[in-house]
């Protein structure tokens, strides 16, 4: 087999689909997010203001975390040098762990690589060491969740995205004395919208079920000590485990469970992608400890980052620029055509300095591309006008339809 | 189910078998390794020197390595802020990923969060997405590597441990139409053995198969630019994929492979491991790019390395200690019963302030329970003089048995 040919006639495929990805070349500018330097292909640069990363709050230049991470590096060097295991466990990391347990009000905590590799080593490690244990899915989890749960190869139910009807209804045909496990998020980070957590709890502890909640996209968030949503609604306690990420509203990188002694210890001692890594360097649990700990007590940034996605689509009404409507901070401007989408975001980005990725199948299904807008507590009044009016620009040169008000 | 009691259970399980893990909590000290801080469960603390570091070389105190990490912050902030599609790609993971492919004399690189997630996704991707493909995986592979191929669900095939002939009758009873993989290590970990990295070659290019070599233990070690060991044999042009970490010799954190321009664009475009996670942080890939860089040029470190390795060996064969001959940088000192394998560690630990990591089941065979010694450019022959004198001490104590000159 000629291998090349093989890959190169896959990646055509791609192409002609409009969903082969060209990476921006960016240099973020610390300081001055979110601002950032883009490498055009010709290697030469120009100003852009990113509207679609996940830093949600622009931690990652929050200088009480950067000034922890340059500590640690003077303290400890670059990396952990070993896997938690054999020599690289830092103190760092074991401080992160207790503050993050606190954080979600749990007995313990465990940290992963990233938010990627703890839904998928726990999850993964959870359904296939208890015996004969079934997995509640709900049918738009990330796809983090999904491989480790298909990794687990444990029975698998689907049920109907943030539905606790159906959840209720695939419990109940499932033999009541099999160990269950229910998986969900809280902020789904495509369309924004949030699950019922109390009433998903309620169901699970009807039918004895663990409950396992990504808080990826509300960690630092949501909540007065940044807890997330869970927090928010005070339902924590409900919760068999909560996972979360560092590299978003933290943004450092890196990613955790939370839940019972037994429970952390027990992945802690039998999860592969746990085990069988080097630990994060000691400069990333510092930055991420000093992250979580300020956004405890601050509630600026949570209440400016709102107040800006507020603004912003009241200025996208205005303009009848069509954004899905959901109680988050995350703001999908629709536009429902991959080739569209793609030519939207070059032009914005060419012509307006604006940099927000196009986002495509399969990362949505067809039909809902769409340009995903994230709002920073650091954008200003100006910016998210010029945003709007460049949409509302390329909204009438492209003949896209408008929402009606 | 009472979950909490089953995991209980299971951790006792380990208890009482003598696996159950206890990490050394430690604080290592930049610009004094191999020397750390050692925190002990009353909070106190103590001194001690490093005897199972991965950070090989200690570049993870290298000054170089060092100040690129606190540039990067200091332009940049702290994480990627996106995963490399959406905002994430930062210059310099661009600019690494350049170094990867030249240090391996390939066309192309890509990194990921981890070694370990770049073996299970590379694997997982190639092996799961190349129709009918057959992975040929070598007896004593890595976890990851296990996982990636486990998880693509591909027919399987293992190979004894480092035999060409053996992968050759394997080869051999299958259809030749099929697709095939031929996925190895240079240097095992555990044992520090290297594999006939010309004989495979050979064996899988008579068969058509690509080839899938992880070099974690040997890239920044061996060659003359630390290419790895397929560098050294000049064999790097013989390998479809060559597989790397940038958390071991090289000090920091993260993973990667080399290959074609095709081969590593399909993983980009189609591993989920690599497409739905937040990117390295700016500063890890600056450190990287600066560690790679420094030993593509200095031979001292890989020298000096040599040197600690000998005089090591040469001491543990005076007295008698019996260590695992191998070709590398890998002193396994054979300890053969996990109970006398955590008694010996703890006794080093807080009798002689030496931290050496027990090495026990699942991770070596039971019954070849070990003291896995990684001697860096930084240990003095004091160091090392001091590290023989206490096991010759305890081996007398333990009444363990010597190896017969
Ligand atoms: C819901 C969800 N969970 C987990 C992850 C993975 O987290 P991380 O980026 O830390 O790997 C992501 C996105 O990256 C996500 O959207
Ligand atoms: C052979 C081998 N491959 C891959 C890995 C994983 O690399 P990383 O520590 O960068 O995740 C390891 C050890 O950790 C290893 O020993």
């Amino acid at each position: 087999m000629d291998f090349d040919s093989f890959f190169k006639q896959a990646l055509d495929g791609l192409r002609e689909a409009g969903n082969y990805r060209v990476f921006a070349d960016l240099e973020r500018q610390s300081g001055a997010f979110p601002r950032a330097t883009r490498y055009r292909d010709d290697g030469s640069t120009h100003e852009v203001t990113v509207w679609c990363s996940n830093d949600y709050l622009g931690m990652g230049q929050n200088e009480t975390v950067t000034a922890a991470m340059k500590e640690a590096i003077d303290r400890c060097g670059a990396g952990a040098g070993g896997t938690r295991n054999i020599s690289g466990t830092n103190h760092y990391h074991v401080e992160l762990e207790r503050e993050l347990a606190d954080l979600h009000g749990k007995d313990a905590a465990l940290i992963f690589t990233s938010g990627y590799v703890s839904n998928w080593a726990a999850l993964g490690t959870l359904a296939s060491k208890i015996p004969g244990c079934i997995v509640y899915s709900d049918a738009l989890n990330h796809a983090s969740m999904i491989e480790g749960i298909r990794h687990s190869r444990a029975d698998k139910r689907v049920w109907k995205h943030n539905s606790p009807e159906d959840l209720d209804r695939l419990l109940s045909a499932d033999d009541p004395s099999r160990p269950k496990l229910v998986a969900f998020e809280s902020v789904y980070s495509m369309d924004g919208d949030i699950a019922p957590i109390r009433e998903i709890c309620d169901v699970a502890e009807r039918h004895g079920a663990m409950t396992y909640l990504d808080e990826v996209h509300a960690v630092g968030l949501y909540g007065p000590r940044g807890g997330g949503i869970a927090e928010r609604e005070g339902l924590m306690d409900r919760l068999t485990v909560i996972e979360g990420t560092l590299g978003k509203a933290f943004g450092v990188m890196g990613g955790y469970i939370t839940g019972s002694r037994e429970l952390c210890d027990f992945v802690r001692s039998f999860a592969s992608g746990f085990i069988f890594t080097t630990a994060l360097p000691p400069a990333l649990a510092a930055g991420a400890t000093a992250s979580i700990r300020h956004l405890k007590q601050s509630q600026d940034e949570r209440r400016l980052h709102q107040d800006r996605v507020r603004r912003l689509r009241a200025l996208l009404d205005r303009r009848g620029i069509p954004h899905m409507d959901n109680p988050s901070h995350i703001v999908p401007v629709m536009v429902g055509n991959a080739t569209k989408c793609k030519w939207l975001s070059d032009l914005l980005l060419d012509n307006y300095g604006i940099y927000v990725q196009p986002i495509n199948y399969p990362t949505v299904p067809k039909g809902t591309e769409r340009l995903r807008i994230t709002p920073s507590p650091l954008h200003t009044d100006a910016d998210i006008d010029h945003l709007v009016g460049a949409l509302n620009d390329l909204w009438s040169q492209c003949a896209l339809s408008r929402a009606v008000a």
